[in-house]
């Protein structure tokens, strides 16, 4: 029996998503929860591995169960009271065997935000940046995104992919009263990407690189062409989006 | 030449406003950076103090200096990067030297939020409660305290003042989404005032008490009649009002 897992994070309380001997990650912490309350040992595969200190407001993870779940409202109300108060669960329920959290979904969305003044009140939530941006330059560079499909330039030189390709589907910077807002949606992301991105268009709004050479970093599939990745603090996961059908129940 | 400084600050980082030896307060870190920046002694003097934990999105002080200041600005740029993340400078202006941080205001502002799901979001910033509550009979209670004035029964038996006089403005809960929000206005308010209220008031919200055992416990001015305090999380200073005129510097 499959169950899907909707949860939120505060990222800033572990060492990332995924599983790692010794530290605290997401991925740990609900499967101890998990494994604990149901008193059977429970692995979940999320939609996606976010880094340390990055946040979700929305992630999804499927785990196994031999027999079905009597209350599944029950199990949440006990894992919210379990886990810490950095992980929040909102729903848990079953799907058909061959919806895979990772692999039946279809795109993600990320927000980057970026706080234009001191704000103490989003403590590791928020990027404090103070020197001037030309917006709309960096709202010109973004757009150039949506016309390239290999972003190797954008990724961490470790990594497992084998192949450099997302559709990217939405990028825009938004500004918000004291915040600038970067959305992003795309298909997959590669290890870093994002962060790789706000870094590299925070260059082009400091006017230390212009629009060509924004698009020649992207061509040139090389890390060191694009700018330094901005910290994690002020990455979101927003939405995992799945085919519309997923989630009707059919085995 | 008096000063007066606007500022907003997170609690969960500081043992409250008023300056205490040994520990990190709000009023510390503040004088402690005008001193170094300025290169003299700075004292400063609050509107009023927060306990513990207790937040602040705006909060006044005033000071003295024997020199008017060259460049506010620059000096509220070099604050906000000496001080620690939880605290931020907005504004610091010349007053006329009968104006009084504490004395001259009028009224003050707090609210209380409750966050009726588990939110990663909002460290140290809410007060999770997932049991329900009647809202309507809390607003009753609430307009109860409007014909009041004495709240001796809400204040710590610890306390230096002379009377337990104060006259609520405003008083009511707000549903707002997942969040439950006390706003309360007042001249003045006593110490452990707003979350003895808000404790008392959760009291009636669960049926604990009702709202003639309310109105008593007003009555019998004494603390152990109401509630319990609320934890001091979810409790922001939101204002402090001053009489129209006194920003309007004439020495």
């Amino acid at each position: 029996m499959r169950y899907f897992l909707e949860c939120r994070y505060n990222g800033s309380a572990f060492h990332g998503w995924q599983v790692q001997p010794g530290i605290v990650t997401v991925q740990s912490v609900l499967q101890h929860g998990l494994s604990t309350i149901l008193r059977q040992p429970v692995e979940i595969v999320g939609s996606g591995r976010t880094d340390k200190g990055v946040h979700a407001r929305q992630q999804f993870a499927h785990f196994e169960l031999a027999t079905p779940l009597p209350d599944p409202d029950f199990l949440i109300f006990r894992l919210n009271n379990f886990l810490p108060p950095e992980v929040a669960v909102q729903r848990i329920f079953p799907v058909a065997d061959y919806i895979h959290a990772r692999f039946t979904a279809i795109s993600r969305k990320y927000q980057y935000y970026l706080i234009r003044r001191k704000d103490p009140f989003t403590p590791k939530m928020s990027y404090f940046f103070h020197f001037p941006l030309d917006v709309p330059a960096m709202n010109e560079a973004a757009l150039v995104l949506l016309r390239h499909t290999d972003f190797q330039s954008f990724s961490l030189v470790k990594t497992e992919v084998n192949h450099f390709h997302c559709r990217i589907e939405e990028a825009r910077w938004e500004e918000r009263g004291d915040e600038l807002i970067f959305h992003v949606r795309a298909d997959r992301f590669l290890r870093g990407m994002v962060r790789a991105l706000v870094g590299t268009l925070l260059d082009v709004g400091q006017g230390r690189m212009n629009l060509a050479e924004f698009e020649a970093a992207i061509l040139a599939r090389d890390r060191r062409k694009a700018g330094r990745a901005a910290p994690p603090d002020g990455l979101f996961l927003m939405e995992v989006e799945y085919p519309k059908d997923s989630f009707l129940f059919s085995v």
